[in-house]
């Protein structure tokens, strides 16, 4: 690679002292404007580059933040993503971004990278399978903030950006008992996750509080993929008591499954209700559309990223906080609507 | 933040030489195991960083490659990144990820922060409205490889990776001619990117293949979204000479304008027959299923990121080559098909 541009060069080639030459290009006033534009044209042309990168290892800090998401080609960890890139951008701070895979293997590999990368702070949301806090404990020693979201691990020193999953499992599976659902299946992801076992918690709460048995076969702990979602309608088909109405944690996985049991004869709400979640746009385009739970994907990588810049100009306290926690939302379509409102 | 740990630290705290220490770290075999685990143990616990940093300043590289993306929330996008991401992570290369939010502006923000960042390379897909390659010219100048992938710049020194866009917009308007519609409308994006310009062109060739006269008012250039997907179908019903196929350069508008045609009581595909573009999930679920040109993403993302590691191990030269093409593949559903095969 080519030798570096300094501003002695720039200097020497302009026939102007070094200290002209640096106050230009921090827009001192004491420079006339012509000259400004004369050293910034000719840093442009032989590709000067302000020497942020050494000066790094004078403050130690990189103005990177790593994130790590379970996969990156997910409509709602997309959105995360935009969310957080828009707010970082704003703040002049760069993103390493990698993706785990689901597996904690991984994830712990790209923590590394981020950690020997010396980013600022590390944003994550944990893979299906992660079960160690380890990996992320050595960014707390080094007291670099590691802030949760979505799917979180409780510690601390970290802050944690959630929806109220319990809440929103609860008002999904309470909407398709108020439309006269008795029998109602629940798929979900790895329980081992706050997001999903939240979630559960919340059908629980509902189902108990019409005074319906708890049938844990109607639990259904799936990968939530499109996949899952053709199993889940054979698996429905063959029952001997089939579900009248089924709440499935993700809009794909529901809409695949929606479609499934379409082609098998199955009328949808009439037969089976189905709420999915995410309010995903695959949601609005299935017919019939499909009743969802609005998840603020954007606005949760905006908290985030707006909690994790606080923390570290220090105008944001973490420790022993409590997650925040932001709003979700039950949008009811007709996939669900059985019963005319009176 | 905290002082850093060194060899030297280690050395010291665990009673044994700096080399040993060294030697250990980096896996030779003159140490034996149980000091390896010793020290990896110490090292981890203390939060010992490997000195790639000040390593990096020695051999100007990061290890990090730059990549603009025009939006992240994309379920084209994404797919790329994912398929970027799996590369990167095997080779041991990091990404920064911005978006430019189809903004020229934002762009040229993005690649002076990539830039300062000291970016081994650069992998862009460019906005709407990008018309200078001068924000990139930078890299060149200082021989740091960029790449362009699915909207490219054309420049002897910059790869390329895309789709045959021009055979793509072909395959979908043959298709619809071959299916009887004689009157066939295409909505694009910006004509200045040549997704969209390669694919009208296809179009073009496929009218005058069958002798039909090209109607420039069925020819509508859109920012693509959903919102467009619903003001081309008003757009249609309020045509006195409608059109019985439509080619729609992206699946989502392509969905949404299919769903707000069928309210309007219009039967697809037998008043009009519908093509999208891309493969997205939703063309699976939509009603009825849409046929589409499959996009292969991924395999763009994987083959974009083997070419830009090549090319800075220097096994693959770019100067002068053509652009790498893949191979997309119409999809035939019933969005389209207004015949029986004889």
């Amino acid at each position: 690679m080519e030798k570096e541009i300094t501003i002695y060069d720039l200097a020497k080639i302009l026939a102007l002292s070094p200290a002209t030459v640096s106050r230009a290009l921090n827009d001192h006033p004491a420079i006339n404007a012509k000259t400004k534009v004369l050293i910034a044209e000719k840093a442009a042309e032989l590709g000067y580059r302000s020497n942020t990168f050494a000066s790094h290892l004078r403050t130690r800090k990189t103005n990177t933040l790593g994130v790590i998401v379970p996969r990156l080609n997910s409509n709602f960890m997309s959105t995360v993503l935009a969310g957080m890139e828009e707010v970082a951008n704003n703040f002049g701070y760069n993103l390493l971004i990698n993706q785990s895979l689901e597996s904690e293997l991984k994830e712990r590999s790209n923590a590394k990278t981020m950690f020997n990368s010396r980013v600022d702070g590390l944003l994550v949301s944990v893979a299906y399978d992660t079960d160690s806090f380890e990996h992320f404990s050595t960014f707390i020693t080094r007291n670099i903030p590691v802030l949760f979201f979505d799917r979180i691990m409780s510690h601390p020193q970290c802050g944690a950006v959630i929806i109220d999953n319990e809440q929103a499992g609860y008002d999904a599976t309470r909407h398709l008992l108020d439309q006269g659902c008795r029998r109602i299946m629940h798929v979900t992801g790895d329980l081992r996750r706050n997001v999903y076992a939240d979630r559960l918690e919340g059908f629980k709460r509902a189902i108990a509080g019409q005074n319906l048995p708890l049938d844990n076969r109607l639990i259904l702990s799936t990968d939530l993929s499109q996949e899952a979602g053709r199993i889940i309608a054979d698996q429905i088909d063959q029952m001997v008591e089939k579900p009248d109405g089924l709440f499935i944690a993700n809009d794909l996985c529901a809409a695949i499954c929606m479609q499934a049991l379409k082609d098998k004869g199955y009328a949808i709400p009439e037969d089976i209700a189905i709420v999915g979640f995410n309010n995903d746009p695959v949601s609005q385009v299935v017919s019939p559309q499909l009743t969802t739970v609005f998840y603020p994907g954007y606005q949760m990588g905006k908290t985030a990223m707006t909690t994790m810049i606080g923390q570290l100009n220090g105008t944001k306290l973490i420790d022993n906080s409590e997650p925040i926690i932001l709003r979700s939302e039950l949008i009811i379509r007709r996939s669900s609507i059985r019963l005319e409102k009176s």
